[in-house]
């Protein structure tokens, strides 16, 4: 990896986002400008919360097969699912990341900020689940 | 809470901060600007791994009292420990936590960065520990 891209959010899993817009926007006062939205190929419902530089995107579950569904009868209440960070190209990191004998959950799809992204086995980064994602183009 | 301020990082568990230099700083690219330190008022060692945007705390247990040896009891690897925002005003966020029901954890006492900090017990906020940070004055 050439070098570490922006934290571009922390994933927090909620049983109910509205549940987690309770506590990011209204009490602790994150702004909001988008309207959760459905990402059915990763089973998630997903809605961002903006803070000045980066952003937490609060995950529920969607359908039977939902891995948030997994973590949370681990941790009911919810908690922090994984930390997503951009690179430049998706394909050049995912190469990189195996070659350093990391494995990569499945092959990039596109994300939630409608980029291509992949996930790394939590097993080879120290117990947290990481999320790479191409940086969008015309951004930064 | 006026308005949700910048992330300023995501406090990372490791059994040893060499450990999570090899993951944060050599594989995934990050930069090390500082070496890390002792933090004994709260029971850790610490190293910031920076990002163009914010950072990562690694935080390695220091002492035989240090919360993060509990956390690791429970998560070996190491894991999400904290996610951290900048608040203006620490005494006036500890104020509006506790006036909305959230229980914080003690005083306000100086943090990583050099200015107060406050942690907001999980179980109040949907399972993630929340780290709040007076911004540093200069900063932003």
């Amino acid at each position: 990896m050439a070098r570490l891209g922006r934290l571009n959010h922390v994933g927090i899993a909620t049983p109910s986002i509205a549940e987690g817009l309770r506590l990011y926007r209204d009490l602790l006062g994150g702004t909001v400008s988008r309207e959760p939205f459905d990402l059915p190929a990763q089973g998630v419902r997903v809605c961002f919360v903006d803070t000045p530089n980066s952003q937490v995107e609060l995950l529920e579950p969607l359908g039977e097969n939902s891995p948030i569904l997994k973590f949370l009868e681990k941790n009911p209440a919810g908690g922090q699912h994984h930390v997503c960070f951009e690179v430049a190209d998706i394909h050049a990191a995912k190469a990189d990341m195996e070659a350093k004998g990391c494995r990569v959950l499945g092959e990039p799809r596109i994300g939630a900020h409608g980029t291509p992204v992949i996930f790394v086995h939590p097993k080879d980064m120290g117990g947290t689940l990481i999320e790479l994602m191409e940086t969008p183009r015309g951004d930064h």
